[in-house]
């Protein structure tokens, strides 16, 4: 019998309140040039230091030990999905990013502008990284000349710089594609074929990606730098089990960022508009505490001063995040967890591999008698060292939304 | 190739003896109510305390994160056998549980009386709850009525309350089956059906079933309150590779409940009877020591305890049992193991998912540098977290019972 299957069928409803808290990035490690301290144990956290105290600790290999995780495949496995197992597109995570509203079945791609000579030889990948307004207004023109191919619903959405994203919504389509892009310049652009799957609908899906060329290249035809485009990481949204059907809780996703939303709604969390800092995101936690059963809450300034190497500053958020805490522990969850969804070491300017830190508060997670939350006293903690996917399965429990195993 | 299979291969005899002591429930978790203190943490244990001078601690997940066992899957796991490949029907550890001595390919179904009315549907699932006479008196009638269906032995022992136990010993049947329980009242008893396999064995067993009933009812026809019952977890004791085939040792059970000494009889160990407490058990094992090379001696009061909630009587249990400790001691074993088989907090009241703290002592163990043995310490320990179903593998590569893999 399979480990899912058997959490599945032990699966209880009850009128618990569930809250996972992702800083974005917050594990570090400790180094000589900062005194042989991460942002967290150099930050003051008055407010995580009084949850430690009746809280279990320890610490989460995000996908597999030494893999880095993107922010797909991180937010996958604390959602409780293996991240191995259920793989997102690059195309359909820069489309949630840019906040489209993805369904099951859509393909997406992620793709940018580009220079081709005329015998079509890719002779700058990047069109010389022009400026966002230009890539508006080139995305603005496919926009408007190609609404549809066939039965499918094409949506084009710019980004930044060069870089843009094309959806295909239609029927019976699926990926992944190999990419619409040399790699390297002095060749001329690939025709997307099926990688893994030969089945009609990556075939159709093929069929799609080259019609768009068709259409889209004498469009753009004449103009420079940008008069083609690349297109990378071509698949469909995978059918996910909703966050509902595996843990029987209606979940409801407070962020700032589109990205994020993007990955909560893909396992069919409700996505709670409008918040622009902690403080707001708290607050709409309070509003909405009983209309769901779990809250899945996101932090992104440790990730974004992590990748900057700014360690002052990432120290500065978490003091942030600490003060905003309150508004949350005045109506405080059945389970508590703070977390990431991986490693941003400052001295990395980049996600890791490191095992993230993990704080859980419930009335049974019983007190790991540790004076802080930090990464180096997480490393003494009762949950030990274990894999991101089972964090909620650990939530479950301490909610008692559990049977038990056998007699 | 498969693990276990590696393990085999590397198993080694010797004449060493292996202890596996379990404190049933003691792991705990520490909350403010009781002074952040565990029972474990409460007590006095000098004896312990000396031992884990010399000893490696860890903590132990019973089955997988955030799972709660039951009796039956906990110890299969301390055996090292993988809980989730070898499941034990509810009606098999029932019969255990009344000291039933099951064979490989027994029937068993917990069974309880109830009260039909005259169209056949259940008007209280538990009679009312009747007292254990009238339940002994309702067994003896059906018992002394119905020995055998056709070529199968049909073994009837009553419970406590309104509880009691059916095996049906014969040739060729196998579970599990359906429920003979609305699981509410309102509704007629259901025809146990076959679940996930529909071989000829488990249609022998629902045939088996359905003539039990047609032969029972009338006999109960007009009794009031019990004149009916009701039957769950019909399964057949599983084939389960025997300890000794597995490992390569004789095992004795040394237990007081006969619950345990069932469980050990599924894979096979020998049951030492007669002991009425924790210093008889010792005093068994002492007796037997040359006669086996591996004991499981079984300590129920901390489980009994928790269950009840009360950390007084908990805590004082670990003391008892701490104290009749120098008998086992006057002639230690090779590698002597201290641990549960999952926790039972009072906080719960219950069985639970949280670790079990493991002390395990042999002269290659080495020491932790830990000054007594809780679930703090063992937070600390070398052994760190790991699944329960490998304890036995660390037992015997302390016994250096493994030979070198691969040069």
């Amino acid at each position: 019998m399979n480990l899912d299957a058997l959490y599945s069928e032990l699966t209880l409803k009850n009128d618990t309140k569930l809250a996972l808290v992702v800083l974005d990035g917050v594990g570090d490690v400790a180094i000589k040039e900062n005194n042989y301290m991460t942002p967290l144990e150099a930050a003051k956290t008055p407010n995580m230091d009084a949850l430690t105290r009746d809280g279990a600790q320890g610490r989460m290999t995000p996908i597999a030990p030494g893999i880095t995780p993107g922010s797909g495949p991180g937010h996958l496995a604390l959602f409780g999905y293996d991240p191995i197992e259920y793989q997102v597109g690059r195309g359909v995570i820069e489309a949630l990013g840019l906040g489209i509203d993805l369904k099951p079945g859509d393909v997406a791609a992620r793709a940018n502008f580009c220079t081709i000579d005329n015998e079509g030889i890719v002779t700058d990948r990047r069109a010389g990284r022009i400026p966002t307004e230009l890539c508006e207004e080139l995305c603005e023109k496919l926009s408007n000349e190609i609404k549809n191919i066939d039965d499918t619903e094409v949506i084009i959405k710019p980004g930044k710089g060069h870089r843009f994203v094309v959806v295909f919504r239609g029927k019976g389509m699926e990926g992944p594609l190999s990419d619409a892009d040399p790699h390297r310049e002095g060749l001329p652009i690939p025709k997307p074929a099926p990688v893994a799957s030969k089945s009609v609908k990556v075939k159709k899906t093929a069929k799609m990606v080259a019609a768009f060329y068709e259409k889209a290249l004498p469009l753009l035809a004449g103009a420079s730098p940008a008069n083609a485009f690349l297109m990378r990481g071509i698949a469909h949204q995978p059918e996910i089990p909703t966050f509902e059907e595996r843990y029987g809780m209606r979940a409801a996703c407070i962020a700032v960022y589109p990205m994020y939303k993007g990955l909560a709604q893909l396992v069919g969390m409700t996505k709670i508009e409008g918040a622009q800092n902690i403080e707001d995101e708290f607050r709409q936690y309070k509003a909405e505490r009983d209309n769901y059963d779990f809250f899945f809450i996101h932090f992104k300034p440790t990730d974004m001063y992590g990748e900057d190497g700014n360690f002052e500053a990432k120290r500065k958020a978490i003091e942030e995040f600490d003060a905003a805490l309150p508004i949350l522990l005045e109506n405080k969850p059945d389970v508590l967890v703070i977390t990431g969804d991986h490693s941003t070491p400052c001295v990395i300017k980049g996600h890791s591999w490191h095992p993230e830190p993990v704080l859980l508060v419930s009335p049974y997670s019983g007190s790991d008698k540790l004076e802080r939350f930090t990464e180096t006293g997480s490393n003494l903690g009762s949950l030990g060292v274990f894999d991101a996917k089972y964090l909620l399965r650990l939530m479950q429990a301490n909610a008692k939304r559990f049977d038990k195993f056998g007699a």
